[in-house]
């Protein structure tokens, strides 16, 4: 906290505007053939252009060597240190089918699950159950109040659901109801600090209920719950930045990421074309702009190389509008690398251009790994972006006398 | 320790190798002459072609401006802040010599040193009076037994000896004896926290015994001790880092310092060669090496040029076993720079090149101080070096959901 307790005595508000435009899992590695990464294979004359006119350098999301999950990537670009603020994986779980999640909830992953007559667990997944009958099922679990604490079930996709724990003074320091393996039960709830017990045992009893409400429903007659997290309480963006903050996102999880920092989470479409005719709509209303294109990343986890290529040049093709709404800061980078030939994320630093009236122009011409190197920037943390946002749209008065 | 704790929770073990070779003392500066640094003027085909194939950068072991002793910059290297971890002049000592510490040991710095008839000091190094002579004395003083405390004596080198206290709730929270100066009675040791209060009791009746043993031995007839220090209980990297890490080292000091961070010292040779022999023997037993190679340090604090550019030669020549040996991870780099125009240990950056399936290649195709300034590592701290290497060898799971 202590960095952005900085940012937050020098953060002024100004009329110009940032528009951070994040590719999901945009890093990548070279084809094991042609020897150039994805972003290098793509024809990218906007993105290079923009690299002309600005200054690049590459970014490690969370740390050298760390391979962020899309939280800590997300939160870093935000300018919030992703080792100090953490987003369980109940809470994403949540965001991810747009939960609306208050502050003090607590949220954990659930499975629908089949245990034997001795209670024994035989299969973790209820044989994957389809996502209909997982939606029957939340229903009749959906809703209970136990000693004034609410219940509330919400299906995600086959045998997975999300349960949110809805009360005054809930910790989430809880252990794990899923052993993770069968041929075991379902462990009790533990409470992980004194502060947990009544949590604990708000989850013990939900769980019992279970079991006696699924007790013929069988293969899904048991729940495991895991991942219990709290709702975070983070300072907002517009306190801390002094920004009027939109998120233009179309998936549900990164919409909820925004939230979670306090920006304004705008209806948008589903692609860069959509979000950018969004952003044209909602210019004048804020200052501060999140862009979010998932198609990169999910291409990267897919292992297919040509259709990030394509989903590079569809961004690419896309940006002369966003230019044209001149923002007084452009900034092109990811929130960690997924390279093809990896499937799946990696701890790559990440390509980072800015384009603003003020910034310091480098010799980097072209949108790549293997360019941005020599950028200006040199290598830096992702939580330095937001400063060098605001100092390059003018909205940071000078440190100190 | 939130660094590593951090670490901790995401490393896990597989089967891939790494090797982590140090040229100690690597970095260099320009000959005044000819222009180019020690490593710029070796040929080293073998180094150039990791180069090419692996990514590059520059570390600062220590710090910007900081010249590192050998225990801190080895100590970045594998993963501690020499910051956080310190060892102490007296263990460094021991190590030095083989001696076997324990944890709960205080060891420290000796030297024989000459009293007049009023106790004060003439000769702070008792004339250097022969390493014979020196063993024979330390043989009289060692083994001895002070209210269950027991010490041991052990010869060093001319004048100087290391003394391990061995004892329960000792503390090296302790004043120097040596005044530095002649003309002056060595002073007492004094307990610089309550807790030191007994270790500084037992310091003394040792020294007061040395003194009474030592009285017809001039000019050998007192000791002053100095450098008192803990034998430092590090988190092994075994369980940081989840591997199963050896050293394969010559020189009794790294063989030590890897022990403090719960490496299996292996026996080895003296040259490089040697080294690569041990590796290659020991290949399936450890996922982690450590070689280290003393000479380039050495031919630096000696000044000699030439000699520092063969030492790099000769370990370039017996790369191509070690890399046919084809670990998923090979680092080259060193602990610190020791330019032999300078005679001694530096602050310069050290270059930095590592080689896996999975690095992202840059433009660096030659293993230089002036090549690895352009590396797409760019410069960072050696303490992200291990991370790296992990990741590199994918040993580190996703962090955060």
């Amino acid at each position: 906290m202590i960095w952005l307790n900085q940012i937050r005595e020098i953060a002024r508000p100004t009329s110009s505007k940032i528009v951070l435009l994040v590719i999901d899992g945009l890093g990548g590695l070279p084809h094991p053939e042609r020897g150039k990464t994805e972003l290098e294979s793509a024809k990218t004359p906007s993105l290079d252009r923009l690299a002309g006119e600005g200054v690049c350098g590459m970014i490690d999301p969370v740390g050298p060597g760390i391979t962020p999950g899309s939280a800590p990537g997300h939160l870093a670009l935000f300018g919030y240190d992703p080792f100090e603020f953490t987003v369980g994986r109940g809470v994403l779980e949540a965001l991810g089918i747009n939960f609306d999640l208050k502050e003090g909830d607590v949220a954990a992953r659930g499975n629908f699950c089949t245990v034997d007559g001795s209670g024994v667990l035989s299969d973790r997944r209820a044989g994957r159950i389809s996502t209909e009958r997982c939606s029957e099922l939340c229903q009749l679990l959906d809703g209970a109040s136990i000693e004034g604490v609410r219940i509330l079930v919400s299906p995600v996709k086959e045998h997975r659901f999300v349960v949110v724990f809805r009360g005054d003074g809930l910790s989430s320091e809880l252990s794990d109801s899923d052993p993770q393996r069968e041929g075991v039960p379902p462990k009790n709830v533990i409470p992980l600090s004194a502060e947990a017990a009544k949590a604990a045992h708000i989850a013990n009893e939900f769980i019992a209920k279970a079991r006696a409400t699924l007790a013929d429903r069988s293969p899904a007659n048991m729940v495991l719950l895991r991942g219990f997290a709290h709702y975070p309480d983070l300072a907002k963006m517009r306190e801390v930045f002094s920004l009027k903050p939109a998120a233009i996102a179309a998936y549900p999880m990164y919409r909820g990421l925004a939230k979670v920092v306090g920006m304004d989470v705008l209806p948008t479409g589903a692609t860069i074309e959509d979000e950018i005719v969004t952003l044209a709509e909602h210019y004048q209303s804020y200052d501060f702009f999140f862009l979010h294109v998932k198609e990169a990343d999910i291409a990267g986890e897919d292992g297919d190389f040509a259709r990030k290529v394509s989903v590079i040049e569809q961004v690419d093709l896309a940006l002369p509008r966003l230019i044209d709404l001149d923002p007084e800061v452009i900034i092109v980078t990811a929130d960690h690398s997924t390279p093809a030939v990896l499937k799946g994320h990696s701890w790559h630093p990440v390509p980072f251009l800015l384009r603003s009236k003020w910034c310091r122009p480098d010799g980097v011409a072209e949108f790549s790994e293997r360019a941005c190197i020599s950028g200006a920037l040199g290598r830096f943390p992702a939580t330095q972006v937001m400063p060098l946002a605001l100092a390059n749209a003018l909205k940071l008065k000078k440190f100190g006398a």
